[in-house]
């Protein structure tokens, strides 16, 4: 069993990445040959995006079950759930992660007394292209709320890179395009990883649109002299009742665009949404190294001695959300009631 | 005549400018002989903060009128003319250019027939003198604002650096923590030229402040955690209705202020008040290099291929504008008749 995207590969015995932190001026791959190298890809952000971790995971899952494939009973069982603990420690807010474990656990559980290590590749395998599918769905439903002419504005990297392959944010754009409409893009820097000015930008010039790349601080001046059509972005974890976790800044985007009547669009497939959590104060908020602040690469920005306050993602009430974009459909308020509805739970 | 701060010296025949595109990393000064190199330093920002360059464009003035002393009459005039248009080209959003432009222009015509340039000397001093008087009274004013205890979102670099002396928003804090108050201070890091994390950050450590560097992008997270009992910046140019131009990111704090009812303050000398404008749309927004954006130092982080929009300012609106700190007072809304009031002229 094959798979090769921009994003990853998988050769059977290895799970090789693309290394997000050195694009767009170096394109070299990390490749993984362990459950704990996977681990470790996630936790560093060689690949970032919560569709893209849930694929990586389910992989990685894949590789840990080789790894004790000559083990049985008590102890294989034992070593499995150390796999899916060890991948599922690597960062806490994308639920597409968990998802994809809990996906790969319960198929092992199920197949544990035959070839499950055959199951197993066989799942992530189903995982990684039913990503793609879903984000063509995404596109599909989503190039709706779209007009030739739109000029959108995007945060982070909501794209191919942050997928199996297509993205979800940058895929309704895609198919919008592929369905004639001519579209121009505000890209977000999106500090302190900057994924807009390296990927995004990166992504969306391969693709041959008109690509504006701005400070995350300048989306407020570009919405207030009515330069934006709409927003849309992608998502870590969506609540029962709507609210979106995202890449840090999406919830000041939001507000924003409130403010000035631009639509705000929300693009993520179902396995982003955790009917688990009420609402954005149950999502745990992720804080990463300081040196992401002070640093660019390794170049010192800031003055010593600061201290640095650093969260990787933010909360968007659902209040601030025009409407999610999922394969399903575009669902609309009132999310407590629509988002069940679309995954087929009685409200 | 000489005068000695942290942001110039004047030693009577060149300005000396602390180089603020190399701190906080490297002190080192910029020594201006002629009013070309003061122009010069001025376009590239070694000085910048609108009441710096106020200052820094009346020595500037007095060195083009020691250049041309040896001039007469018509010649002396044209020569003058001609040192007021090249500093005023520089830079064209912050409006204490061209104050103490005129105020110098105006003094030459008085004083040309005299020892024109001891006049204008001394003018340039008054100005720097004055201007550390009044950011000392701005504090003064200021600091009845804010609480033992309160904790202040500030943007860009209104401190020491950005005036002859003591700062504006930076004034305030200074002045509030002179009077005994415990202060935190968040640090916008102010992208494209980090103005935050380099400049204000290393004031505010030198000052013993508790300081937290974010990036730009999380100034929403971090006031809807209800961290931030009042926003606190400067001001470049402010219309006679209120409207404020200031550092590109401001609107978007306004807005996010106002949405978790968090004061917005401004704090400026009446030098930035321009009545000859109506409202903020007739202010110039200066738009400066890409390479601002796509460049951090010498290092590229975007990709190639982007097109890119830098504004260096952008307008706040006076609605979303709590109250305006300056020398003579707070001046609250209506601003339309109370700036008027402040500044001596009739409503």
């Amino acid at each position: 069993m094959m798979l090769k995207t921009i994003t990853m590969q998988w050769t059977g015995d290895s799970l090789i990445l693309i290394d997000q932190r050195k694009l767009p001026h170096v394109v070299e791959n990390v490749v993984c040959k362990s459950y704990e190298e996977v681990a470790q890809a996630i936790k560093d952000m060689v690949v970032r995006g919560a569709p893209a971790i849930g694929a990586a995971a389910a992989f990685g899952y894949v590789l840990g079950a080789k790894q004790f494939s000559h083990l049985k009973g008590e102890h294989l069982s034992k070593a499995m759930q150390q796999v899916h603990d060890a991948i599922a420690r690597t960062r806490p807010t994308a639920v597409n992660l968990f998802w994809a474990l809990k996906r790969m656990h319960e198929k092992f559980l199920a197949a544990k007394d035959q070839d499950f290590v055959k199951a197993l590749e066989e799942e992530a395998m189903k995982i990684a292209r039913e990503d793609i599918e879903t984000n063509r769905s995404i596109g599909r439903h989503g190039q709706t709320l779209l007009k030739d002419g739109d000029t959108i504005l995007t945060h982070c990297n909501a794209g191919a890179l942050a997928t199996v392959d297509y993205g979800t944010a940058l895929g309704v754009i895609r198919a919008a395009v592929e369905n004639g409409k001519r579209l121009r893009v505000y890209v977000d820097e999106t500090r302190p990883y900057l994924q807009g000015a390296r990927l995004t930008a990166w992504e969306l010039v391969q693709l041959g649109l008109e690509t504006i790349l701005i400070c995350d601080n300048m989306a407020g001046w570009v919405m207030k002299q009515g330069k934006v059509n709409a927003v849309i972005v992608g998502a870590d974890r969506i609540a029962a009742n709507g609210d979106v976790a995202n890449k840090i800044g999406t919830y000041t985007l939001a507000v924003l665009a409130k403010r000035h009547g631009v639509p705000f669009y929300v693009a993520a497939p179902i396995s982003t949404i955790d009917l688990n959590v009420k609402d954005g104060s149950q999502i745990p908020i992720e804080e990463r190294s300081h040196k992401e602040v002070t640093h660019v690469g390794d170049l010192r920005i800031a003055a010593e001695g600061v201290k640095v306050y650093n969260p990787a993602f933010d909360v968007t009430e659902h209040d601030l959300v025009t409407a999610i974009i999922t394969e399903r459909g575009i669902v609309r308020p009132p999310y407590e009631v629509n988002l069940k509805r679309i995954m087929g739970v009685e409200p």
